[in-house]
């Protein structure tokens, strides 16, 4: 791809406009807008009136692989056409973490042509929402050994206490740490372990607050352990529910950003769908809705994963439905699906497309098994041949399956016409969303829903750890909540190698954690890690500053 | 005090201009401004032009003691009188550690009608500044480990990295951890501990660049520890002084804000003079007096800490020098220093005045020493009486040194006039400012010279820890570097409770660490911690956010 521009190379290159431009257009209200920089602001919620009737479209994936699918980039893409067909758009994304930023990805704000600007920004600090959610969960550790240290009247067990550390980081050697070295002056020694800040509760809190009143009151709620009669300890307990409320009270304001085309943007919150819910806040998602006539959002990974999560957590808690899916694939990683080695992507091969392309089979069955139509949109890779596009093209038309090739990398909005096409036809119809699952079965019931109707799995092995903590969560009566599955993004199964379309499977549940603030009960399934690793080469290895003080190195 | 406003409450009922307006009043021009919030903005110091030849008044203080004596609320009322005498001024600050605002202080910006605005957004995250430097820091970490766990062809020895993670928190219960436990996959375990972020090298990197070019550079000479070989490896010998610049190329940009009578302020970089070099950023500071005839500035903690880190590293690097210094005192903090007890302050002792005047004086010799003529600010208080303001005005009058009464608190600007007066006075003289030691001088002579002339003690001894270390630092050529106390502020010796002027008193110092990319020694000195605990009962339990979205409990 020599002959191309990097992704930041184009994104330099693109006239951005100021941000108060973008609000006027967005018809944000001067009072509304607090500006971070030139091409950045917060918006107060509460200064945005009218009711959230704003359609949602939601953009989706295969199963990810290493060739990349380009869903953030479609995201982008699909609302930038139908800005260009004269819909009143908002795209409303997450925000990238910086662990992988500094990691592999090097950058999360789409590609080509289709990107949120000011990309450097967004990747870097953006707003420091991610530093005040990482902040307000350390302080919450800090006052939980403290108060161990100054006499512990709530009689908190050291080895129960639940609520981890975090950074936003890729560090795995703080995955597991032993705190309060040194003697008595230094505190009570007990083992800790840090997760990455997308993993916080309070990142999922942030995520499903509907108000900074909601927000208080999920943060009081938050189980942080249990004392040495086994009793629970919640937030509430030790009274800092106001100081964590404080510590968030601007990061909870949605940020408003723009695409390259100048479609308004809002990005705000959690990524992450393999070991959180993964997907933009609500208060982002209904802020957009106020605000335009379609919001176009995305969830993470693949379908099994963000997808999952946006219609049995966040749109159930945010009282809404998808008006449209779309299910991002490329015949690169279909490929890869059906067995191509990443360095033979390049060769034509419509017999491993055939193989892999069940894995889009897989994805397009469990949107509809929530009641909405699906939109596949096939993002084209300039290694495509005609022959494999003919292949896929058929493929759809045979299984009645509405499919758009899109070529958003390179031309922007223009090419995600097609797509934007379809996507209006299906937000003509009605929809029969449906979560998968009530609220009132058990947990095992849940879970083997999920692994069944979405996984594609035969069911579930609950390890003697996970059995244990799921008879506690019934004890107190915790369990009328929906579950939050932490899986392998590489495959349907909770084995990253399974790749295509597995079956025959079960999964392993090996922990059930209560998330009573968030609410939601994480099932911890396979080697799943709360803490990611760095790579041998990390990304930063290549990022600097110019002269001038631009980025260097984000892709 | 009950019949006065909070702190707060001052703050909230101020009329604040927008951020525009103060930045046209301090010249500083449109293209160089880059708003954060309406009230807020960050200052692209590349685009100020002109010379940094505004006149320089250094704002220290006695011995902190906790009746209070409220140096940083002089800082400000000072600027505002200055204001108020026609004078083009700006006030240059540090900011705020989140650390002690959630434990003991509630807030750090000034008080009454001498604070700058707005103070609840400046006391907690303020533009991200502190929460780039931590992530810088611990990506630093983050590096190390995984270069090890990678196969570490640098043959970094684990029992040997001198790089320790931080958080902008009281967190006690890190200061000493084990990380890395868990097995092979989790990395390599060792020991490890976090300071407080205002510790980490990085921030005073931060605070000592003169440019990006000089921070990369800086960034790129930390010293994190040594081979198993004992041979010293550098951040440039892992290759990630780009993106750690990438990480700091927004928050290296100074920070203005305004006080509550609307003169232009600049805050930026470092508190904590006990445990770092406990001043603004030199970037803030030549930027202020790019713009302004006269720029207030503050050091931490009382003359023998912030200001001789001012004296002695602050300004050589910089290359400026102070043109006056106030030292402010109280006739309370001054009663304490003569054994009154917090709780009998409010009755009349003279006595105890004359015992605990000591401390005033000393701070008043060392400033002299340094060939600056020194102003003392008598900061009043609701408490004191007749007879013990006529002593300290008749002890000053002996000893022939300058004193204003200031009462800025509840007058702002108005209430320090008197002090503005002598201080331009200061001003029209001219000093002979120089630096206590050449660098030149041996480590050992560095540090018995800030004993003998800044602490008026005897001597100094070196555990055989720090001999080792000192030896160590030589054999690589590192000695030719100003020393960094880091030392309790509440004694002019290493013995906290050793208030008043204490004589005939050694200072122990256990650790000599090189700090390469900032460019000095820490010494470590009796029981100072380089991460605090939080109290019994932490400010933040009284912290809230009210039903409109302001922050409650900041004083």
């Amino acid at each position: 791809m020599s002959q191309y521009l990097t992704d930041i190379e184009i994104a330099g290159n693109a006239e951005i406009k100021p941000i108060i431009d973008i609000a006027k257009v967005a018809g944000i209200p001067e009072d509304a807008l607090e500006p971070y920089g030139r091409y950045k602001a917060k918006i107060d919620p509460l200064k945005i009136t009218g009711n959230s009737t704003g359609k949602v479209v939601l953009v989706t994936a295969i199963s990810p692989t290493p060739a990349g699918e380009g869903k953030s980039t479609v995201t982008v893409g699909l609302s930038d056409a139908l800005k260009r067909l004269n819909q009143k758009v908002m795209v409303a994304l997450r925000e990238p973490s910086l662990g992988p930023v500094m990691g592999i990805k090097g950058g999360a704000t789409g590609g080509g042509y289709a990107q949120v600007l000011p990309m450097d920004e967004i990747n870097l600090h953006f707003n420091g929402d991610f530093h005040a959610i990482t902040t307000a969960n350390n302080a919450l550790s800090a006052f939980i050994d403290n108060h161990i240290h100054q006499g512990n009247e709530l009689n908190i067990d050291p080895r129960r206490i639940i609520w981890k550390r975090v950074l936003d980081l890729n560090d795995r050697a703080l995955r597991k740490v032993v705190v309060g070295l040194g003697g008595p002056v230094q505190g009570m020694p007990r083992e800790d372990g840090f997760d990455i800040t997308v993993a916080s509760e309070i990142m999922a809190i942030f995520c499903l607050a509907t108000s900074l009143k909601d927000l208080k009151e999920r943060l009081s709620n938050i189980l942080i352990g249990y004392t040495f009669d086994k009793e629970p300890v919640f937030v509430r307990h030790l009274g800092v529910e106001g100081a964590l409320t404080l510590l968030l009270k601007d990061a909870i304001k949605p940020n408003l950003v723009q695409t390259i085309e100048g479609t308004p943007a809002i990005v705000h919150g959690g990524p992450f769908a393999n070991i959180a819910h993964g997907c933009n806040s609500i208060m982002a998602t209904q802020t957009a809705r106020k605000l335009a006539d379609i919001v176009v959002t995305e969830a993470g990974f693949g379908a099994d994963l963000g997808a999952e999560k946006f219609m049995n957590i966040k749109a159930r808690k945010g009282n809404f439905s998808p008006d449209a899916v779309v299910v991002v694939a490329t015949i690169r990683a279909l490929k890869m699906h059906g067995g191509v080695l990443k360095t033979e992507l390049s060769n034509e091969n419509v017999n491993a497309l055939q193989d892999g392309i069940v894995n889009l089979e897989k994805h397009i069955e469990t949107i509809r098994t929530f009641g909405v139509e699906p939109v596949v949109a096939l993002n084209r890779f300039v290694t495509d041949t005609d022959a494999e596009i003919e292949f896929i093209l058929n493929w759809a038309k045979e299984q009645g399956i509405r499919i758009a090739r899109t070529n958003v990398w390179e031309e922007g909005g223009l090419g995600g016409i097609e797509l934007a096409e379809q996507v209006l036809e299906v937000l003509e119809q009605s929809q029969k969303f449906t979560p998968l699952y009530d609220l009132t079965e058990s947990i095992e019931q849940k879970v083997t829903t999920i692994v069944q109707k979405v996984y594609g799995g035969i069911g579930v092995q609950f390890t003697d750890k996970a059995k244990k903590q799921i008879a506690q969560i019934e004890q107190y009566g915790w369990d009328l909540l929906p579950v939050c599955m932490a899986k392998t993004q590489y495959s349907l199964s909770d084995q990253p190698n399974l790749i295509g379309r597995p079956e025959g499977f079960t999964i392993t549940v090996r922990e059930v954690i209560p998330k009573l603030g968030a609410g939601f009960l994480v099932c911890l399934t396979g080697d799943i890690m709360t803490m990611p690793g760095l790579p041998k080469n990390p990304a930063a290895l290549r990022m600097d500053v110019d002269e001038n003080g631009n980025a260097v190195g984000l892709f």
